[in-house]
């Protein structure tokens, strides 16, 4: 209440109303007019004279500084608003679009992970005993690199699920993937520079390119992943920075690199300098024999800039990535991060170094993976059964998603659009172009049960739209 | 194990010592020679057939695949090796210095608060109710703005605490103010462009913008705070596009920007039509009188982007920060956001909603404001005895620390090494400046008790370098 006067005082002299050396109302007097305690009033008269407006000497009145400058007219309309709308000054960067926040009843989002499952309790009291640390250790500023023990515990299971022969001081957290690619962006790129990326591929990822003024180019992707060839075609016409890819799982595709491409894209690479950013988003989700070992797995000559995440392991929410690379890029990257953000989360991180070391990290994996099988199984049954018909697809190895191709009759737009107002969100094609837009689209099985996802087939069907 | 083997064996596919369609060893024969269960070879064998590396067929031994590449040379040593030290790729920025983390028994430092007296179970159970919301709606996507209900209780929080007239939607959180101004910078700024800092002032605010390309103007600072008009100088030469400036307590030295010059410099930004990044980073911690309101509690026009953080409230550990600004800039700053790090940490988020709503934010700046102020006078007394020949020094009226000139025959660099020698860290002048570095020190109190503050002292006269 004070400080309302105070403001409404502070006002009054700014715009003129009150002159330089003018005495303010008594106390007494303001507090009858307002209709307040006469405290509060004097509260308000100290607030302004410790902001320089006003000056107290024993035995006088409050009253107007003599150092206030002359007022800056202002519109009425204007002043009694919060926040303006827009800004005095321009922006550099163009304003984004406003994000949809809109939930479906069926959600067909191949990046969405089983939460149910998640066992929560166990969660909460690794946070507890993360933040009771001795000597409020998890609360302090530390190093950009992340907690000393959960990179101990990355590498750790990274050097025993991914086959990746690294030591703590190989890894640096981040904030999911996303955070990873952003810093990766900040070290490897300068404005114009190229880099090849896959088409279909993941925006998410171009996003954090172009923040950097990178210039993308699209390679091609077809049953074996990447075509290595274009893109040993485009380094000879131009060099290229960086090559992102998702070898395991391409995103949207599924489709796995062959291992030859894999060992050329790697030959490739080095005899260009070129960065492969590799995304391993969802290595563990392979439900064919074993997960194939990342491109780093045998990188000798550091072409591989490495990048994990939790968030498809454990939840989108608890923001856990990691890369690994030759430390003279970690070194890099931990500098930039230090700008962005100074340090992650150590409470959340200390919880999630003792869930991966204790062994609950992949037991919810093998609990999650039997799940996302099985949905896998379910959707592709159920599309086969219904949609056979209007599309086609190959039962993915692995990844959270089916990729369908739509029959050419029908438009993938207009089926996105009829299925929404069915209450089931599935991405089209055009979501992951860069350049032609494929007639397909990304139907998403990881946190959909089996039950929903039959009916969010029968509503797919009931939402296909008239052959074009 | 099996996946070591699987390794082993591609390693000698890919380097031609096996060749295309060749027979593997038998699994009995493999199993016998390493000494292992013969089911690890299998599952060995197995890896390497869904790697593509061989082929498996009814009745015939596996045999490596058809379409392996040529093999590429690797030299002894690095194939051992784990990840190499250097890239085979060129990096576009700098690698930085290796971080200090080296920890001393009394820290001098301004951005420190006292940790011992945060009630951890408080924040732990905060934790836990955040994590057990109904539908595990703390784990999943949400937008880049923050939880809308950290949003409401920080607008909440303002409008009473720093007379911000302002609603759920005119609050982005951040995670902490460093990347409040790291979003600031990418919208505002593209190479080249001109941002006016205090000097001394904030080196980090510095990275975030010269991490954008930007070119720094240094204003100097005096007792009345940044001077204004030189700033207006330097805007009549060449358009500047922003200023940053801690006008409540000035990093480094605490003091704070005359009410005169507060009104002049929101006229020139409206007219030269530059943002005004406040960073108000300690905002509570004002001993004398109550908290100077903001710039930005009375910026018609929307030139102010104000940047705060809870960090120096509750904990570094705890990245909390936010910003209020016009929403037109909100929303770039929201789209940057996402491309960086996607989104912040719904549980953390959801806890300190709880410990705003519930006071427990106000009662522990209360407790430390106390405690705070007892560290001043007590260090402020202890300097005056011991150092009184040596420094010289106003009481500031808020911050966490004490900014002290020394007198000129004292090199405060010398002094900086020989108290570090004594376990005594402070930061001298010159990490605070851009160009000449000032002859003084920054003696920070936020962390150290007062028996701690009375012996640091002690080392730090035992410390004094003789007169150069």
């Amino acid at each position: 209440m004070f400080l309302q006067i105070a403001r409404a005082v502070a006002e009054e002299i700014a715009r003129g109303r009150l002159s330089r050396g003018s005495a303010l109302p008594s106390t007494r007097q303001l507090a009858e007019s307002v209709g307040v305690n006469r405290n509060t009033v004097v509260a308000a008269y100290a607030e302004l004279v410790s902001e320089g407006w006003a000056t107290a000497r024993q035995g006088d009145a409050t009253r107007v500084s003599d150092d206030v400058p002359k007022p800056i007219r202002v519109k009425a309309r204007e002043a009694r608003s919060g926040v303006p709308e827009r800004p005095s000054y321009p922006l550099a960067s163009r304003v984004g679009p406003a994000m949809v926040t809109r939930r479906y009843r069926y959600e067909l989002l191949g990046g969405l992970p089983e939460l149910r499952s998640l066992d929560v309790g166990e969660l909460g009291r690794a946070y507890r005993r993360a933040l009771s640390s001795r000597n409020h250790d998890a609360l302090r500023y530390v190093g950009p690199e992340g907690d000393p023990r959960l990179r101990a515990a990355l590498a750790n299971w990274l050097r025993h699920e991914r086959g990746l022969v690294v030591s703590e001081d190989d890894v640096l957290v981040t904030r999911g993937s996303q955070m990873a690619l952003s810093l990766a962006a900040e070290v490897l790129l300068a404005p114009g520079d190229v880099v090849a990326v896959e088409t279909p591929g993941y925006p998410h990822a171009w996003s954090a390119f172009r923040g950097r003024g990178a210039v993308l180019a699209p390679i091609a992707v077809d049953s074996n992943g990447l075509d290595v060839s274009a893109l040993a075609r485009l380094a000879r016409e131009r060099p290229i920075r960086a090559l992102y890819i998702t070898p395991h799982h391409h995103y949207p595709t599924t489709v796995t690199l062959s291992p030859a491409r894999r060992l050329a894209l790697l030959d490739l690479a080095r005899r260009e300098r070129f960065a492969i950013l590799e995304d391993d988003y969802d290595h563990e989700f392979h439900f064919d024999g074993r997960p194939i070992l990342p491109l780093a797995s045998r990188d000798p000559h550091g072409s591989v800039i490495y990048v994990g995440t939790l968030a498809k392991i454990l939840a989108p929410g608890l923001r856990i990535g990691f890369v690994v690379a030759p430390r003279a890029v970690l070194s890099a990257m931990a500098t930039a991060r230090a700008s962005l953000d100074r340090q992650g989360d150590t409470v959340l991180e200390r919880a999630v170094a003792e869930l991966l070391d204790d062994g609950f990290v992949d037991r919810h994996v093998r609990k999650a993976r039997r799940a996302y099988r099985d949905r896998r199984d379910a959707l592709a049954t159920a599309l086969e059964r219904e949609l056979g018909d209007a599309i086609t697809f190959e039962i993915p190895s692995g990844g959270l998603s089916i990729w369908a191709h739509a029959a050419s009759v029908i438009d993938v737009e207009a089926w996105h659009a009829r299925s929404l107002a069915n209450d089931v969100l599935f991405l089209p094609g055009s979501r992951f172009a860069l350049g032609k837009a494929p007639n397909a689209m990304r139907l998403g099985y990881g946190s959909v049960d089996v039950a929903g996802l039959r009916e969010a087939v029968r509503r797919l069907r009931r939402s296909l739209p008239s052959a074009r």
